[in-house]
């Protein structure tokens, strides 16, 4: 990683957590409810699809303190899928990023609540906490784009889809429509919302949209590659896992090496869209890099 | 009931369920997703908070029909919070209305599921399902009122109180913090944006916040009495379960004959706040008597 997309990384990551935390702790609710909502907050992460909210902005030169509100929210919206996710009912989860999850420590009502809580606030991030320069207009077409990606069109209907889909052979297509919703949404929500709140053009929109579905899937067929070959310490979980639940994955439909290389051709697509764009590439095709190399 | 009150419910619960069911019926979901969703949204109810949306526009001489999509964002989150609640790990039942539960019929996970896909896409129904007569500043303004309204701050607040009391003793003041959040919030919501909708002053949208609170608390004390007085046919579940699971209730703090008197006192608090408005007032005054009234 080169030191400038390592400074990008750490200190808007340090931007986001602290804007996010401040907001959640602020709020005059339940005790208890506040507690379980921000211990999932707080559970660590890379910080992943805000950041791409903010890269979006800087590779258009605006102001990236204007995206933080958005950035929080999408965070939010990951966090409470997690949750409700891990739930016994779902996937059944007791550790996440090697901490208990929220269900272990807050019990499963709570859990449930918190979940719906974080999804509900989301949308206040987007409607009441943006900047003036960014037009009512702007927003409203922001929280459009949040209900498509995270909803049932997008990761809940992927999550349910998921579900639906656990140990049967899937096809590589069935495979790809699953992820592209279950983890790729959000990531789409992040690159569009950062576009649309750098005021680019519906052209530019639509083919960032297509560039976030290359860095969705290369996204997934990393986290595969990962329960094969990464570290447990790193990655926070118990390697193997998929294998074990008989889950089918890139590598079990492709090989590995097989998956390698659809993972590099997804990556190469994805730069070649930033490159035929209007502003600066660099950082993402530095964060391109990154998601294609990532350890955990 | 007068026969304008009855042709107003009449009528207006028809607009209301076929925009809602078409809405949910034609978005490109899985399919035992949208099975799920509605089936829920289909298991009936009175419609009452579409009702006051379309009463408050009515009231305010405007045209109803733009209301219609802000109708059934508050019946979505609604019907969700419904479909949580009754999971086993919250209230564990297994009837709702007469009928077998969300997840006694599709399983806890599609339960969960259906909840967080209905409370995400009743967004979308505000940010972009609206008349281009509502300016964007007043849909805005409506989706930082339903956050309010049925998050943290209100709804999901109320529900996680009302778990944290469940067999103790709480005091007058308690029970109506815990009830003016987890049922009356999503009333004011009703209220707030049909009075936004039609372009009311922020004068009167405060006066009509109180004036919601009070039927809210009067809709409480009424499900309260019901519970003791109901015909089981009616309200479609067990008479008395109140009673049977220690919950504190007006009746049981103030006696049947004191909740009635507090019912009575917030009926006509409300009304007096509307007879204070430059507004048609007949219908609000019917409204306040059906819910002081209502046997189901």
């Amino acid at each position: 990683m080169t030191s400038s997309l390592n400074e990008f990384l750490t200190t808007r990551k340090k931007d986001i957590e602290e804007y996010l935390f401040s907001y959640v702790h602020e709020l005059h609710v339940p005790e208890n409810l506040k507690s379980s909502m921000l211990y999932s907050l707080k559970a660590g992460g890379k910080r992943l699809r805000p950041i791409l909210v903010l890269a979006l902005m800087n590779a258009y030169g605006k102001r990236e303190e204007d995206g933080i509100p958005v950035g929080c929210a999408v965070e939010m919206i990951h966090t409470y899928s997690l949750i409700h996710d891990d739930l016994p009912c779902m996937d059944d989860d007791d550790l996440r990023r090697g901490k208990p999850t929220n269900h272990k420590v807050y019990g499963e009502a709570t859990a449930v609540l918190a979940g719906d809580a974080l999804l509900t606030e989301s949308f206040r991030l987007i409607s009441s906490q943006l900047s003036g320069d960014i037009s009512p207009n702007q927003k409203l077409r922001i929280i459009d784009e949040l209900v498509k990606s995270a909803g049932a069109l997008g990761m809940v209907g992927g999550q349910f889809d998921d579900m639906e889909a656990e140990q049967r052979q899937v096809s590589l297509d069935e495979l790809e429509s699953i992820h592209a919703r279950k983890t790729g949404k959000l990531l789409t929500f992040s690159v569009t919302a950062g576009a649309i709140l750098a005021g680019a053009s519906d052209d530019d929109i639509e083919k960032l949209r297509e560039f976030s579905y290359h860095i969705g899937i290369a996204f997934q067929i990393r986290d595969d590659i990962l329960d094969l070959e990464g570290s447990e310490e790193k990655i926070g979980k118990r390697v193997g896992s998929d294998t074990a639940n008989e889950k089918s994955t890139y590598p079990s439909l492709l090989t590995l090496s097989g998956a390698k290389d659809k993972l590099n051709e997804h990556i190469t697509r994805a730069k070649e869209i930033v490159s035929g764009l209007q502003l600066e590439q660099q950082l993402l095709h530095e964060l391109c890099d990154l998601i294609a190399s990532r350890d955990h």
